[in-house]
């Protein structure tokens, strides 16, 4: 048997795991116990409103009456409805339930929506970026070859201080650009201005953006959208990915959303082609939905009382955000981010290199970051934070950090 | 954007979309409600042994000592030790809990092994086949074009009455070799001396064998293989793909488990590789895991409890399999497997396209089936009936059917 020789030539391990092998190897003679503000994972449990209605359908799967086969591959309509009326009308965003398309994570769309378009489609990210949507195109063979640390056929848009972590526009034509915001890992926006340059960009080029919103629940001011599809014209050029894990805490439960507009066409031999279609066949084929107890659970955070609920765990995690900034800002860093996001960036000190950094805190202060360097090659000389732990470790994490940098 | 050429020339729908268009077109003017042995999807509700665990994994992730976040990509080691334990151990069979990978449902792995390999590599199926494993292939540019109902480059396998449904080996040299047993859709199965002629086979070719055991609960003689790895060496050539679902009632729980064994390897460019290495970094890269309260529900299912409800369940869909069998044969009508599987396979009556038989038995018994035909060519003249329903339900539809024969 002939083997994927893209997917067996992958440099490395994937990031988190390469993090999780270090920590584990020094864990054990460790001073004291480590704290993690390195993967973004949270770590407030599910709120009452939501672990009530996930416990109510669980027991109906036990019961002839309640229990619930195969769900509809593309989600329950419950579950779609309450997505377009609580996440999208607030915004004065018009999606028909057709367009909403659950899955089992923000992470297993970014890496399939490739699919929908040619082989040989040409992929932007920008740099730094989160390691998966890197990662997936290679495997499949959309990136060419892996030279000094760098993809042959991929497009970086490089993110830095100097442009205010605002990417360039591709030098050349792509049919793909990734775009997160608020951002992983720099946990930096972009202003309605800013996007729409995209749109207009992508509208005027035929470029499809994948614009992953898993973060949007940590904007506070209005004036940053929230969804690209506040942006006139986006719905013919974007799809948008967005997640239950970081605004409900549902990491554990596994339940995301893709909104595939029926607006949104491609070329197929120069013939018109939805690509809400598309999706929906590939949907149907290759997966079987999602439990119907997890999509309770999730339309449970879309209610009044669940959105009360989740919304002070986010005001709790960005109180982390806030904090970590105005530590390390205070002891001298160069910090970015963390404001409208659960991530803050800073560059590390003189001298060292982001791995570096990395072995550092976890030798010294023990505490695991993640080194920007795994982002990207612009991310090298940075470290990203995450504001996901209690208020108390968060504050124990700094107060060693600064012990060390002192 | 430039689209997939091969997604968007994918012809029809898949064939579950396809019947369900038409029972909804059916239904409102029906004169009795429509009994379903279609889809093969479980009736029974979650055994109290599952339920209890579920309940309880759910209420744990509303509290901070029982939150679960981001589980292991691969699954959690006590459900990947259980499976070992439970389902392995028994048929004389060793893994290894790294051998296991968990994931959110058989047709997501069936669909996505492939990538694994080669992207020009050849595929073979038997014939008639589970429609995902040719549709995710197609989609995937595997399969060349599609002409007269027929993919260029797939080599089909013919199951008949003619060969007792033993298909032959490939007449030509192909990567991945799929097979079921007990078979979807025909309900037959393999003696031991058959399956070890196809592992014989791949050894000797260097061919992987997909296996996809989901219906092994349904086995009851010991002499028939319920595991691929029951024949030796089949770890050299070997992934096998399990499911909660048919055995435990899983279909809404998203529940599965793929097998790649480490003594398994391929070629890159003449070298040898490990494709337990390889999988373990696709699995860690393109998905997130399944929830811990569904690992948890997993893991109920095969405790010694769980395990003696299951299987009780599993009898009465068998019992509904042996009436279905009987009676038809019965009334004259040629019937194939259901002896070791919840499905049966029959012969429609003369001058009956397996579409005309579907709609005749839709529109005069009010009875759901599955068109032979929309298995794969040798499918045509067939029909497909599950034993997913009550027995009360299943009997009904039996004599419904057999009224419209008389």
């Amino acid at each position: 048997m002939r083997l994927n020789a893209c997917l067996a030539a992958m440099p490395g391990g994937y990031l988190f795991g390469e993090i999780g092998r270090r920590v584990r190897a020094y864990e054990p003679g460790a001073p004291r116990p480590i704290i993690h503000l390195g993967i973004g994972d949270v770590s407030q449990p599910l709120a009452p409103a939501i672990t009530e209605a996930f416990v109510r359908a669980a027991r109906e799967m036990g019961t002839p009456q309640g229990f619930h086969g195969y769900p509809p591959e593309q989600g329950y309509p419950f579950l779609r409805q309450a997505i377009v009326d609580a996440d999208y009308a607030p915004l004065g965003v018009r999606l028909d339930p057709d367009e909403v398309f659950v899955s089992d994570g923000a992470k297993t769309d970014t890496s399939a929506l490739p699919e929908l378009l040619a082989p040989d489609a040409r992929v932007a990210v920008t740099d730094p970026v989160y390691p998966a949507y890197v990662d997936a195109n290679a495997m499949a063979g959309r990136l060419g070859r892996h030279e000094n640390g760098e993809w042959s056929d991929l497009v970086l848009l490089p993110c830095h201080p100097g442009n205010g972590f605002v990417p360039e526009l591709p030098g050349r034509q792509v049919d793909l650009l990734y775009l997160c915001y608020p951002n992983n890992p720099t946990g930096t926006v972009l202003t309605r201005a800013q996007l729409a340059r995209f749109v207009e960009y992508a509208l005027e080029t035929r470029t499809l953006i994948l614009f992953d919103a898993a973060y949007k629940a940590y904007i506070t001011d209005p004036a940053i959208p929230r969804s690209i599809y506040e942006i006139p014209g986006a719905q013919q050029v974007a799809v948008e990915c967005c997640s239950f894990s970081k605004s409900a805490g549902f990491t554990g439960m596994r339940c995301a959303y893709t909104i595939v507009p029926k607006a949104l066409t491609g070329e197929v031999d120069g013939r018109s082609v939805s690509l809400n279609a598309l999706w929906a066949r590939r949907v149907a084929c290759r997966q079987n939905g999602v439990a119907y107890p997890i999509q309770r659970a999730a339309a449970a955070a879309l209610s009044p009382e669940g959105r009360a609920q989740v919304d002070a765990q986010v005001r709790a995690y960005l109180d982390n955000a806030h904090r970590i900034v105005r530590t390390l800002q205070g002891a001298g860093l160069e910090v970015f981010g963390g404001i409208h996001a659960p991530y803050v960036w800073l560059r590390t000190p003189e001298g060292h290199s982001s791995w570096d950094f990395f072995d550092l805190l976890l030798h010294e202060a023990q505490v695991v970051a993640t080194p920007g360097s795994g982002f990207g090659p612009a991310g090298e000389g940075h470290l990203r934070l995450t504001a996901f732990n209690s208020a108390e470790r968060t504050q124990e994490a700094l107060d060693r950090i600064l012990a060390v940098l002192r």
